[in-house]
């Protein structure tokens, strides 16, 4: 898949704290040309989706968000905000498991994540009132079709379409810490599958299939970080990717395969 | 953590099929050289964990394995070879889940992992006598150690002590497809821990412990692919890393915080 071999990821310097309804597509070419850099065939820009949501704005005020009776049951029993429970709980599906402090969801986009993937740290708009909030920011709407409408957009501004990966930090069972994962992808597929390719010796490979979207996405948090929002866009150059369109659900599990669901 | 914000990942070229006793070290000088280049302060090298084994010859010929009666009755359960299951309860001290085609354990080393990493692909030695087999392929005795003992001889051969982190690829719970994750690791810290640090708002940041070595893991496996062997080294180079040396077992969560153990 990578004939050369050499990957660079690179990650976009002056970008702003983004606003609601800001072009995000607008923003990306600044600061690609602020990096020194411009888009050329075969390029992945791994996007933050903490940008896309707040281009989306999907930002929610806390006190403007009235406990149902099960958010309040459920904030008792994991011990957080009834109002963030309450919105957790409008965001998702399923529960998948609650303990104190912890609130695992079937997200309504399908992922199984802590809080729906709301997020409380850079989540406040930048022009907040004065005693609004404690805001939170939302997952976007629709990350696949995000994904599509920015390539998209960088097309129409550039003549390239990238593959666009919106990541998001998850935490995972068994192992410490979060890594990148996609939410919403366009322009490449989400995993790779190579069944019927054989080993060495002409056996069958055995784990045949590759998590390619949400490898990405765990290579540019690599660069990006997450407290440093200006590193919210990363550039991967030097993928070789079948040319396939493939949807961020490719990458969840059908329940009957899931054992820990 | 990375002040350019440039990350190269270079597959090395040139490594031949990995013989027990050979001298790893001396290999990946030569790839490096092969591949035009050499080791600089700073460099991380993401090694398939096969190779290791491989060089540890940590082969085993199914066909000298004497099922268990516990292998045997589990083996039925999950639909695997008696003398397959028999090794993986060998080599993991619990079960997490089996169903049929399924046999998830926590393997000896920690990791929760299907079949305690034992590998049926790319599992023989070169020189394998005809007739015997099948054979399977065990994880490192010691990843972390193996990992150590890297680090030193390509420090005795070129100057330079990289980080070197060992890597398998791992199904997961919830999502499609294997991702890469660091198995052992020397020179390097597992995980990074910005809590304290803040968002741009000055609110403590929210998901403060990063999965540093299993992403770095996941951006070598990006690289590497499965089948070609050849492709069983990464160079990492960009990454701006805090002088601490993890253990591989920074990356496994305590049973006490596993919601899903």
């Amino acid at each position: 898949m990578l004939p050369g071999g050499r990957l660079a990821l690179i990650a976009l310097s002056g970008l702003p704290v983004v606003r609601p309804k800001d072009d995000l597509a607008a923003l990306i070419v600044s600061a690609l040309t602020a990096t020194g850099e411009a888009l050329a065939p075969g390029d992945v820009l791994v996007v933050t989706s903490k940008l896309v949501s707040r281009a989306e704005d999907r930002f929610v005020d806390l006190s403007r968000v009235t406990p149902t009776p099960e958010g309040r049951a459920i904030a008792r029993q994991v011990d957080k905000d009834p109002r963030l429970v309450t919105l957790i709980l409008q965001e998702s599906t399923h529960i998948s498991r609650k303990a104190k402090g912890a609130l695992i969801v079937q997200s309504r986009l399908g992922a199984v994540c802590a809080n729906a993937g709301i997020d409380q740290s850079n989540a406040a708009p930048v022009d907040a009132a004065p005693g609004s909030g404690p805001w939170v920011l939302l997952l976007p709407r629709a990350p696949d079709a995000s994904a599509a409408r920015l390539r998209e957009a960088l097309f129409q501004r550039t003549g390239v379409r990238p593959g666009v990966v919106l990541s998001d930090s998850f935490g995972r069972p068994f192992r410490t810490g979060t890594v990148g994962v996609a939410l919403g992808l366009a322009g490449l597929p989400a995993v790779l599958d190579q069944r019927g390719s054989l080993d060495l010796f002409g056996r069958p490979l055995e784990h045949t299939i590759t998590a390619l979207a949400d490898q990405i996405a765990a290579a540019g948090d690599l660069v990006a970080g997450q407290a440093a929002e200006g590193r919210g866009v990363v550039l991967v150059r030097g993928l070789e990717l079948p040319a396939e369109d493939g949807v961020s659900t490719d990458l969840l599990r059908a329940p009957e395969t899931d054992l820990y669901r």
